[in-house]
């Protein structure tokens, strides 16, 4: 309720806590088209004439989606970057978020500025504004709606592959299974610049919504996913939602350095694209991007997706597993 | 990732409880303007030509923003009741919702059709559709983005009070505090009619957003805030967001039967609205509505909150009190 925060111990309120998190974000809270920013009941932006509204929400938790000793701005960042990940997955452009935190309440008002310059780095990267937030107290939760744009006809979805098409993915698979496997996650030191970070830890923290590539392929794609469980688990829902078989080639899918094919296949958290184009859209495809890799193809017949012939048992993460009978 | 779910133990997978929810929402995850509903990347929506998206996020969790054993349906609408208010506070018509929900695993799957239940129910009274959502294991919370649409120069905010202008607040308050002081959410039976809650009950889990009323405000308020923390925590915003002062006649605040002039006051969970109008208004403000009382004017000076002429102490609830020096 005070406008004269002094956040200066681990002792803090609810108003001067949302005011350090306001303060810390600055510009990453605003742009041309946020018509009001945080501190009313609600935020305001303005969308581009004609186009349909795109939202996602994704809440991440300590130890499942992100290591709880982990640095503080880069939970941040890959809270947003994730987040933004699923507009690229639609051909979107972001617009703008909004983040609901529940914060224990012995946070150290320094870890959630920390935290804050984490969503502000990547929302000014990525033109994401953070518009508005809730702030609670309890476990530890960061919970990201993130809101993007497309005109309607061109959105990327998951129930339009063909029989015939190629299957693509936008880059090297694995890298953050190798880095979760090799419990890099666990040695990134508290305050890192990212030259500091392996290339295996950067590509977990700091992945890449491949933003440019979604937009690119709004003419071209018949469906597209972005890889957060894994490639056979997500494109999984291509095959399902589109009701086709997809035959993969494993000697063909990029990999990570390092990376085994079970990793690549299995592995989540790469947040690159897979799609699906016609055969006649190949060249055009090509040009959008040196890291795309052809890795299969699309046919008729009952939902399936094969590796080299054979069907690909149906693993990905599932969060309730454990109380599977 | 099966169309055939299965539920009839307490034991379900990830896939199985979301498909379990999308089959529970129904016609309540739809609408003409819901372009693309839950199953994808992202949802995606049409906004009404030439308005502004409006959107608010609240996580509740369990004891904190309603009892933990509550009657599910119950928690379900209380969710999005309080969040569809946010929308009638800025004077917004509500589009649609997502909801990111973070369950035990030990969660029956009746009580998660029994939650999504509450949520249908209260999408299809408000018409505010849940086209999206996150499900994930981990200490119980439920995070409700709401999205509605307003003309730009119409929307409501809490900067634009001015000296002169009457306050005004648009039924009693006080009901939900006198339901959580006297214990009688704890008396919730597990599946209710609304017909055997208390009326205190009722307010508490089945607050009415004042949807009609902040539309016909549009042109008439100068400010305006939903009553969430207590009218004067909220009032308060106000005051320091317009920069006025406002003095209450506390005799003129209207209370829920049996309610305290302190419950009223600081009670919270009203979700009624509060606003400023010029006097000129008084006439047009009387016709929108049976419960709306006249309770103070606003002067110019430094920021306070006065009732009967003296200065009332800003508590509300702060979530992170408790840790405070």
């Amino acid at each position: 309720m005070t406008n004269s925060a002094s956040i200066n111990g681990a002792a803090t309120g609810e108003f001067e806590l949302i005011d350090a998190i306001v303060k810390t974000l600055g510009a990453a809270s605003t742009g041309s088209h946020v018509l009001l920013g945080p501190g009313d009941d609600a935020a305001m932006i303005a969308l581009p004439a004609g186009d349909a509204l795109v939202t996602s929400v994704d809440t991440l938790l300590p130890d499942v989606h992100f290591p709880e000793g982990a640095a503080a701005p880069l939970i941040g960042q890959r809270a947003l970057r994730v987040s933004v990940s699923d507009l690229a997955a639609m051909g979107a452009q972001p617009l703008a978020c909004v983040i609901s935190l529940v914060l224990p309440k012995s946070t150290h008002p320094q870890w959630v500025r920390d935290l804050s310059r984490g969503f502000a780095d990547a929302a000014l990267e990525f033109g994401c504004p953070v518009t508005g937030g809730n702030l609670t107290a309890g476990p530890l939760s960061i919970c990201v709606t993130v809101q993007g744009s497309v005109p309607a006809e061109f959105a990327l979805t998951r129930d339009g592959a063909q029989p015939g098409d190629d299957v693509w993915v936008s880059g090297p698979l694995g890298g953050a299974a190798v880095a979760l496997i090799e419990g890099e996650l666990d040695r990134v030191p508290g305050l890192v610049a990212d030259a500091a970070m392996s290339q295996t830890q950067q590509q977990y923290f700091l992945p890449t919504p491949q933003l440019t590539l979604g937009v690119g392929l709004r003419l071209v794609a018949t469906s597209a996913i972005d890889i957060s469980d894994g490639l056979a688990a997500d494109l999984g829902h291509i095959v399902h939602r589109s009701e086709v078989a997809i035959a993969l080639d494993g000697a063909a899918i990029p990999r990570f350095a390092g990376a085994t094919l079970e990793q690549a296949l299995y592995g989540g958290d790469d947040y690159h694209l897979c799609f699906t184009a016609p055969k006649s859209q190949r060249d055009v495809v090509n040009q959008l991007g040196d890291g795309l890799r052809r890795i299969g193809y699309v046919s008729a017949g009952a939902p399936k997706l094969l590796l080299d012939g054979a069907v690909l048992p149906q693993r990905g993460f599932d969060h309730f597993a454990s109380e599977k009978n």
